[in-house]
């Protein structure tokens, strides 16, 4: 155990990620099995991913709305495979206002039914078209293990849900929102995703292809940290969403939907964190700057004081979040490691010296010890640290990045070989056919699953042989052990 | 009926909402009885309430966090005077995974007891307090008599949870949070509302206290659009909140719980809306501006639109929140109705004359007819719109003030007096003792209860006679009919 409790990564991965989002208060357990309370400093980290999507999908087109909770049970039957799919996840109301219920409402484990119905109302022609909609909701799916952020009995997400006139137009949007999941995860939570193809074992109960962006966690593991699914007409043929097109013929739609969720946190942590806590992307951080004042005695205080208070407006104004750590009764030193634990991506320390050198110092998160910290003047100082916060999100992006291509193993030469990749908690990159017969016989084996067809192919054009059959196959799969 | 098919605020106030709220597309009916369905331009309304209480929230050192959707049926027996409250309107969930439950869970009908079983474990000592946490959520109580945004069985809302040392801590917290309400109130969404105390009979099922922020409609009804809540130590001795005070010595807590939620959009509908549909004040408007293009050919098409091309980034820039309608098959007199119906501040119409003039005419939503048109120049057009801006605003507040001023009558004549104040749809200020059957009798009478004892009394330090019972009273109350 660390100084302050926390298992070390490499000793046990899971308790690692346990210990770190209770000591950095970001959730904790709540009396509900498998649904969690998420804390102020979670919340804050949510609050910023809701932000980052959320003008990406305004400035995209998309508009916020909001359905109900509850779904009638039959409305999730009329899907075929999507109620197989989630049947077995769902929470159902059976009581109202004392009542017994005549027909049961479910708990929304997923919105497709209910937008699906209220799209059939609002599309008449193909002028009302494209319906570009998002919903920022809770949702249940019933699970027995769950953790933390990255499984849990209520989560929250963004759910979004789209009708065009064409195939072509669903598929656009699609891959458009991959593209914004791609885009929002590499630039402000700088996690290096993988985006691809769900295999059709792996794809959403009711679509016609789902997508995926897949990062790495580092024990190795895929997280799935967002989904874009091509519905086809499935949605559209079960609830009836028709459109008169340009030649007054009635038509189906062709609709989609794309959701993330507060998994996303998990994410950060699995991605970024250390054995000292947290590691925060600056573009992600709730604190950007935290302020530690240093004095060993009311004489010292005064000046330092004054000095961290004439420095404070000039960094909020230039829009930076800062804290400053006024806590009385602890040490500086238990202040940087409950920092640390926090992830806050920059320490400024303001001390009487610095009073008297016209100074502070700046001890960076991402590089341990002295060789992250430096003196630097208090002239020009928003300058320095915006470059610095520059430096530190590209460098955490670029650490995960290596972290991943070093774990990625492009394998085609045995079945034996790509086995023990898998088996070694690395990610395998393969032909693989796609079918069902071979994606079981890995999953019997190593308890993994194909993790997607990435959309960068290494080989465009090329075919090769299946890892697993050794029949012909069009396309190279990853596959790695998963949360 | 008018143009538009809205029924007209006299001929049916219900009915005239009813019309206005579906067809200025803020909100629909779902298939689940009692859930209503956000519709995208009402959903940006909550988000414009939602920032401004949030900015104001946060300003107060309130943070952010999420708690479970779902909380276990024993918990709301804890607080006495809670479950009795709260057991007739619950919706249960008794089915999940498949299975029965051991114990049901309910869906929140607001959050007292999980949140009170949180802060059980979170705070320790003095040094925890304050502890002030807010939650943007989903509600349910049951209801079987329901309208669109004013009572639905789910709502959206805010409910903020805070716990303090002492009585008079949680007090000026209560006190405070209801400030916020009222200044959001008047500033942002100008309804002008009276903030009061709530008579012992229509206070929070839990409460010692209970403060409101009532409005009045243009039907003359009140419609209660804020609550905040002194809870004293009830719900800090259910759920064992206690802390350690400076002497080392255990105490409970004292809480409060304060809320505020969709309702207000309908509010906002009903304080300014007319016949011709919605008057949203700027600040809280989706859309400031919206701009008609007006040409009758392609000739004229042309350097119309690189007017509006040209001013769209400049208005853009400057932060005001603009649309330009370039529909092409709808008529600009279409148009013009259709953003009337939607409550736009201000129209800008551009046509060939004002490309020739350098001029655009502005119309004001709040100003019918030729009045509220004038035709002013392009340059300095930021600023021009501003000064509109901020004039409708007070405009609008000004008018609601009015009429409400018009339809409040302080009664000190006769019990028959203020039952006929009352059942003539107006507002009785009177002496009131507080008793409940004092408060039965009025609500056998008119069906109208106490509104609040407001905060500024009319005769402070003086006393009076009860008007229905005749008995010394201490403060003046409201009564009025009520959503």
């Amino acid at each position: 155990m660390s100084q302050q409790g926390v298992t070390p990564q490499s000793e046990d991965f899971s308790r690692w990620y346990t210990d770190i989002v209770q000591k950095a208060d970001l959730a904790d357990y709540s009396p509900v099995r498998g649904c969690m309370i998420i804390k102020p400093y979670g919340y804050e980290l949510w609050e910023g991913v809701k932000g980052g999507l959320d003008r990406r999908f305004k400035a995209t087109g998309h508009k916020n709305a909001y359905f109900p909770l509850f779904i009638p049970e039959s409305f999730l039957k009329k899907e075929a495979e999507h109620v197989e799919g989630f049947a077995p996840e769902l929470a159902v109301v059976t009581i109202g206002g004392g009542k017994v219920l005549d027909e049961p409402l479910v708990v929304r484990p997923t919105s497709e039914t209910i937008i699906g119905w209220a799209f059939q109302k609002w599309i008449q022609s193909h002028r009302d078209l494209p319906m570009l909609i998002n919903q920022w909701a809770n949702v249940v799916r019933w699970e027995l293990r769950t953790r933390l952020f990255l499984r849990t009995m209520e989560f929250l997400w963004q759910e979004g849900h789209t009708a065009h006139a064409t195939y072509d137009d669903a598929q656009v949007e699609t891959m458009k929102m991959l593209g914004v999941y791609t885009d929002f995860a590499r630039n402000d939570a700088a996690i290096p995703v993988i985006p691809g193809r769900k295999s059709n074992q792996e794809r959403f109960a009711g679509a016609l292809y789902s997508f995926s962006i897949e990062a790495m966690m580092r024990d190795g593991k895929a997280l799935q940290s967002g989904t874009s699914h091509n519905l086809g007409q499935n949605f559209a043929k079960a609830f009836e969403i028709q459109f008169t097109d340009e030649n007054n013929e009635l038509q189906h739609c062709w609709t989609t939907s794309w959701g993330l969720s507060t998994r996303m946190v998990g994410a950060i942590v699995m991605t970024h964190g250390d054995d000292q806590g947290l590691r925060l992307p600056p573009k992600m951080a709730p604190i950007q700057v935290v302020i530690v004042p240093i004095f060993r005695n009311d004489g010292e205080r005064g000046p330092v004081m004054e000095t961290i208070q004439r420095l404070v407006p000039m960094l909020t104004d230039a829009g930076i979040r800062i804290h400053v750590d006024e806590r009385e009764t602890l040490s500086p030193g238990f202040k940087y490691n409950d920092w640390e634990m926090r992830g806050v991506p920059l320490r400024m320390e303001v001390g009487p010296k610095d009073v008297a050198n016209n100074s502070v110092a700046l001890a960076r998160r991402d590089i341990p010890g002295k060789a992250g910290k430096q003196f630097v003047s208090q002239d020009g100082l928003v300058q320095t640290i915006r470059t610095l916060m520059t430096e530190i999100q590209a460098n955490l992006l670029q650490q995960a990045t290596d972290f991943r291509d070093s774990h990625l193993h492009e394998v085609t030469s045995s079945y034996e070989d790509f086995i023990a990749v898998i088996e070694g908690g690395e990610w395998a990159l393969s032909w693989f056919c796609g079918h069902k017969p071979c994606e079981e016989k890995v999953q019997a084996a190593t308890s993994a699953a194909s993790r997607c067809f990435p959309l960068d192919q290494p080989h465009p054009g090329e075919k090769g042989k299946c890892i697993i059959c050794g029949e012909e196959a069009e396309e190279m799969a990853y596959f790695a052990k998963s949360y």
